[in-house]
């Protein structure tokens, strides 16, 4: 695809669904604008753009959207050359959209569930639904990635998550013991170059990590 | 691909997301084995081929499992050729991705709801949500399909629960008066003749499209 395209990313702080998109943008060198938006207050470009969810991430290509992280994941997949994101080997393919899902629709609920459910039943029980699904994909992760060597669809979904969820969520899951291929995985991608770019300067006073996150758990509005 | 792959579906009766897979599947004019698995007794090799989720349908495509509907129909697609079930165009791909994304997160989780919650109030709330989520289908819908003027993953996902919301799930969701595009699309879908292929003979004496889908959702176990 010609470079002289015209691409924004609106986003907003705090959200790890923004930062998908943003890693696989930077990992095919895209070059784009990026659009705070104020969740508090979304602006008319958001509301238009994705009526549906009214959520960040919003991928404007020539001023087409492209909502949803992982769907914007793919189509950046498919629009830019450069590094690849899923694999080429169509079973490969189909296994990444399985995982990819499977966080999306396993891991994240049972995070938020054990991260914001007023109710104490409900979040112990999302407490131990995310270590179930958890220990279903420390068994998944074989490599340096769940991609092998490079960054792929489900690291992009998953990995960078892990560092985090122990300390924002305040759920003890004893990573290193119980999780020792994902506590790996997710220092691998947090230090690798494109994500690091990601994650720094949004707080570079404090840890760029904690601070990307913190205020996206404590607000209680998910975004994806 | 060479014709003269072993391919192999495990289904239940009853299950719509079984039905996309086979749809996709015939569209494509793939042979396979079909596998009928009791839901209330697991074969080892459902189980074995899908330890995460342990639902239908499987795709066994020389052993290898691929499972999760969408999944399915959309390694059937790149796997496969024949009719085309996600455009080729990398935006509309996109776009197909996102609403049938939307289907199965807001769409069936509210028919779910409006039919199985024990709890009146939240079943009341699932019937809001559902007509709102179908308002929003609605203006989607431009021509005979989703896809256009052929059978795609929108389609797929959406259509042919349409005609069985009402009298199933016992919501009177008025559809010719509210949702006419969807109605019309739901009639056009159950019509064609791979999709007719698929609902006619599970239940040869009875209507076979509300005797295809009944037991599904008063049994109350949706498979994905």
């Amino acid at each position: 695809m010609a470079s002289n395209q015209q691409v924004k990313l609106l986003g907003a702080k705090g959200s790890p669904f923004v930062a998908r998109a943003k890693i696989a943008l930077k990992l095919k060198g895209v070059q784009y604008e990026y659009i705070h938006e104020s969740l508090s207050n979304k602006s008319d470009l958001l509301l238009k753009n994705n009526p549906v969810h009214k959520k960040v991430p919003v991928l404007l290509h020539n001023d087409k959207p492209v909502c949803e992280s992982l769907v914007i994941v793919e189509y950046v997949d498919e629009a830019w050359t450069g590094s690849t994101i899923l694999p080429s080997d169509l079973y490969h393919r189909a296994q990444a959209r399985f995982w990819s899902k499977f966080v999306d629709d396993k891991v994240l609920p049972a995070v938020f569930k054990a991260a914001t459910n007023p109710n104490e039943k409900e979040k112990e029980k999302g407490g131990e639904e995310l270590r179930e699904s958890l220990k279903i994909l420390e068994n998944e992760l074989k490599g340096k990635f769940f991609n092998g060597d490079s960054i792929g669809l489900v690291d992009i979904a998953a990995l960078f998550w892990l560092p985090i969820i122990q300390e924002v969520v305040g759920l003890d899951l004893n990573n290193s013991e119980k999780y020792p291929k994902l506590e790996k995985g997710g220092q691998e991608i947090m230090n690798h170059h494109v994500v690091k770019e990601v994650f720094v300067g949004i707080s570079p006073e404090a840890d760029p990590l904690l601070a990307f996150f913190k205020g996206h758990f404590h607000s209680n509005t998910p975004s994806k």
